[in-house]
């Protein structure tokens, strides 16, 4: 049974990106910094087509790991970007570049249909009008026995976490207050019952680990 | 020198009191859960008067070492409580009992002045008007050598971070969304800069230290 498991970098004070958000500032003001602690490590790098250097240590085996037996991906509208509304003239292709990092089915959660997108190095961008029940099924398809990763953003985590969809939700705490911007655990109550599985201290991040329980 | 150490129970979406507070319900909904963790730990219950029993273990030491070397508090009007504005026939003598678990100093920040009030065992309550570097002073001269506690609640917490004034903070994360309330890290932005000192996983609650950056 395939697993959704959700993995995002939060500051402390809870958000995934900073204040005043724009097409040139996804991230938002300081947004960037939530990230330092990934793009310095060696699994990033390889991911990214670059074998060579980069740290290891206990960043990198967790990094590793939420992308160990991940074989589909979730993402909202906003992580791929291109601005809201319709689709245009098809040139926006993510941020990623021709060679994007994922390798595998990557499903686009959005309200403006557009033909899928094959990218090179097996990334194929899918763009899923009809909800969230249908992105999962069909990521659960793509990804076989493995798991399907919701990278994000803040809306589609809280609807994943609000329909009980998500099976375990990795945040990594940067010790950094924001101040505003979209913040991740809003829009939630009670209903959504977490189980600690580990908190692990990184270098200048913290990694916390839950179970998200099914009622 | 002595160090002002903020520690506070919040919730994993940011809370340390939930939704509709109110004189009868000061923690607010679902507010009482986030110190399930602390009250069956040996340790609190000693320094209730009861010497027998309790939990030890992990969440005990962090306790035991939350308050060692501590020797006065500091709190907002709120968490000592009997309501805004003044202080009446002044029968509102905390949330504590005869016999507070302090028995030390505890300055109490608020807008409206009243005499010191002696309770058993040690504790006194000052109440505080000049404001919160007044009442760190007063703080400081109490406990001598020793450290000063920062007991909370959100607003006072704010202040003193606001104000570069706080040495360490350690949040108790417990698992559990409350989905409104009052949250702690609010009205606070990148001009505070912490770094981790450690994350302990206890039995489910989640123990992140930080030392506040002095710039």
């Amino acid at each position: 049974m395939s697993k959704l498991r959700f993995t995002i970098s939060m500051s402390l004070d809870g958000y995934v990106a900073g204040p005043n958000q724009s097409l040139e500032n996804p991230l938002g003001e300081g947004g960037e910094q939530m990230h330092d602690w990934v793009v310095k490590l060696k699994f990033f790098r390889e991911m990214h087509g670059d074998s060579g250097g980069g740290e290891t240590g206990i960043d990198d085996d967790v990094l590793r790991e939420s992308f160990d037996n991940i074989s589909a991906t979730i993402m909202g509208r906003n992580m791929f970007g291109g601005g809201p509304g319709d689709w245009g003239d098809r040139s926006w292709k993510g941020w990623w570049g021709d060679d994007p990092p994922y390798h595998h089915q990557v499903f686009v959660l959005t309200h403006h249909t557009r033909e899928p997108l094959d990218m090179d190095g097996g990334t194929t961008f899918f763009f899923v009008t009809d909800g969230i029940e249908s992105a999962l099924r069909q990521a659960n398809d793509a990804a076989g026995s493995k798991d399907v990763w919701l990278a994000g953003g803040a809306r589609a985590a809280q609807q994943y976490l609000a329909a009980g969809l998500v099976d375990e939700m990795e945040l990594h705490v940067v010790p950094l207050l924001l101040g505003g911007g979209e913040r991740l655990l809003d829009n939630l109550d009670s209903n959504v019952k977490l189980e600690p599985i580990r908190a692990l201290e990184g270098r200048g991040v913290t990694h916390l680990k839950y179970r998200v329980i099914k009622t």
